[in-house]
């Protein structure tokens, strides 16, 4: 493994090797016990053309947490705004010899492609509506942690799949380490392709999260959909909102993830969304930091 | 002390110790010496809602000079723009176990509310017109260092005090530790209810500032205010801006101090300014650091 | 050597002994070793007045690289937007008591005038169209290690060298190392004055780049010139811009140098820029961090 472009690219082996090394890094940030000069020296670069915090923080923090500098490179004040074509500004940041590039991008393959023109470990922190794989990733890791497993666990991912980078990585992931795989949108909201065979497909939610163990609700890509397809956030909210009403078609011990940022009241209701038995929200955004501690340490520490 | 929130959260004895140990800091910074890695595989999260570079590189290089690293999370950049909810966006920080929070809020005690969400120490830089208690601390330091100690130290806080953090925290801590404070401000700019018992208030400049021992200028905070509390500019500095003229009623070794940025001209004259011997603006943004490394020191290092 | 504001305060020994410097952190980085922590606790403070992400990186890199903290001071989040004058603030952040500044503003001289008001070394990242002392010296290790040396060499700095301080710094630094310095560039790009007494000038390409061993072209300052100036690109290209067709005429060995970001197709051709026999841009800009590292180093380190 010398990149991590998107979960496409791994194999069941290097999935289950990651979440391993990450839960590893879970339990030593829970003793306050690890490396903490693991990554002394190393030089991580951040490369974000799409606004985040919460993914950027996360890296920034899980870098820090193993010694390693942090070099934030800033798309809004760059070389790109005099006209600088991508690839000389790519060209230009990798002679300057990071040790790894953090990648956000807009498009489609961005990762990819400066992957190859790069000497250093490349990390994928989402692309288009393709991959967001640390993501994927997190959520494994924080589903193995409550059902002990991820084989034959029956995850509905629901909601706006077809813009969804995570809902895209989810289901190659999931798919992969045995999982079954739902999604449940309506259907103009459901993708063109399936990232895997084995998907099933509800357009009707009650349907969709009938007898699962686990409801991943994703957030409406507001920014990236034509409004037109969407009425209104109320009429989503009657159609496709999660309740508890509707969580009650689902397993008694059904638990709800989202990767945020939610929209309340629109995607999700606010008591589920608050629900400290079966929302993991918290347990998502803070398996974040083990998780890119352990793709960082694999990839740039050894 | 978990926290740092406000003066009015602190005791004498808190006031004194941190006090001390900022002192402490200073003179371990004029030597060279002190513990550079006491803070070291800590991770501070700035989180600033409102433009300030002068607090935020106060903090920056106050736990660098510690050995700490720092995050810096930026509102404009964040999920806040994609309609997160407030509560959202800090329990999804606070997720990723950040060592401290230190958080700059335009509104009225959101520090507070921060630090009853998260598990870490949250340090106050600065919320609405109420609290900036690093600043009132470093100002406590620079009169203890000049006049020996507060106690029975007279201090008029001339200006915009309605609008002024720096004013309240001041004036709170002042009372505390046994200094007398007087507000010196027009009508319109004197607080509706003011922060400690013993407060005297002057209407007129040449009778706020007679005999007193520190004059505390404050900025007009052109950007706070409805412009047409003050006619003009220069109208205000006729009135109420500190010249050597109006000084001469005070103390003979008077000294004056201003929390920054200054409007030259407006509430300040130039010569008064850049007086070396009354003088004290740059000796309070040295002091900064030393205090802010004693507060970080004690909320996070031990 | 106390600050680094222009090639035009150094001695021919000064630049040998920077060039070798940054020589051995150039050979220690290639194999990996070097004193990690040769800066540690020390802090780096950066002020762009202008936008650069370029040589911002390149600095923030080079001074991680020996184990310092950067703080990356922004002027449009700074007080200079609370209208506090350019040494107010400028004052401030000395007081901070960074162990350097690194500067880069549109002003001429801004950086001498930072020097004459603080104690800490001030390193000049660029300044109006004065002096790029940093880009200068980067460049002159480039040249020494493809030519051997630099006295003697002959060198053409291609373009809009009136508003270039690029070009500046460089004849500079050229014409004290012994090296045959050339400007080529219409009439209305030639500089009022030049800055060195031996520069030969030409209007013409053709003979401007004739037998020489390096052709240094310029970026079109697009931002910096009225349009009017240059009818059009493809005019601009046409007369002017760096084809293999006119590279013919330098010798046969010849390099080309750019300082980025490059317009292609408008001062030079895309097979030069990516020719790898030819093209010494990755170099150069691989060049800037071990010439950065040498620069902390001798001004911060010692």
């Amino acid at each position: 493994m010398k990149h991590l472009l998107g979960i496409e690219d791994l194999s069941k082996l290097e999935i289950e090797s990651i979440i391993e090394r990450a839960e590893h890094y879970y339990n030593a940030l829970e003793n306050g016990k690890w490396d903490y000069r693991k990554l002394e020296n190393k030089i991580i670069l951040t490369l974000f053309f799409e606004n985040s915090t919460r993914t950027l923080t996360s890296f920034d923090i899980a870098a820090k947490r193993l010694g390693a500098d942090v070099v934030n490179w800033n798309a809004n004040t760059s070389s790109l705004k005099k006209d600088e074509s991508f690839s000389d500004t790519i060209d230009t940041l990798s002679a300057m010899q990071p040790d790894a590039i953090i990648i956000r991008h807009s498009e489609y393959g961005a990762p990819k492609y400066i992957a190859r023109r790069v000497d250093c470990p490349v990390i994928n922190a989402g692309d288009s509506w393709r991959e967001h794989p640390t993501q994927a990733l997190l959520d494994a890791l924080t589903i193995r942690q409550e059902k002990g497993t991820l084989d034959g666990v029956t995850v509905a991912i629901c909601g706006d799949v077809a813009h969804s980078r995570v809902a895209n990585s989810n289901a190659k992931l999931l798919s992969i380490m045995g999982a079954n795989v739902r999604f449940v949108a309506p259907e103009m909201l459901m993708p063109p392709e399936l990232p895997a065979t084995d998907i099933t497909c509800f357009n009707n939610i009650e349907e969709g999260i009938k007898d699962v163990d686990v409801v991943m609700v994703l957030r409406i890509q507001k920014e990236r959909m034509d409004r037109s397809e969407i009425p209104s956030d109320a009429a989503y909210f009657n159609n496709y909102g999660l309740t508890f009403e509707r969580l009650k078609l689902a397993k008694d011990d059904v638990l709800v993830m989202h990767p945020g940022p939610m929209n309340r009241g629109v995607e999700i209701a606010d008591d589920v969304a608050d629900d400290p038995t079966r929302s993991l929200m918290k347990r998502q955004v803070a398996n974040g930091i083990p998780t890119r501690m352990a793709i960082l340490d694999m990839l740039v520490g050894e």
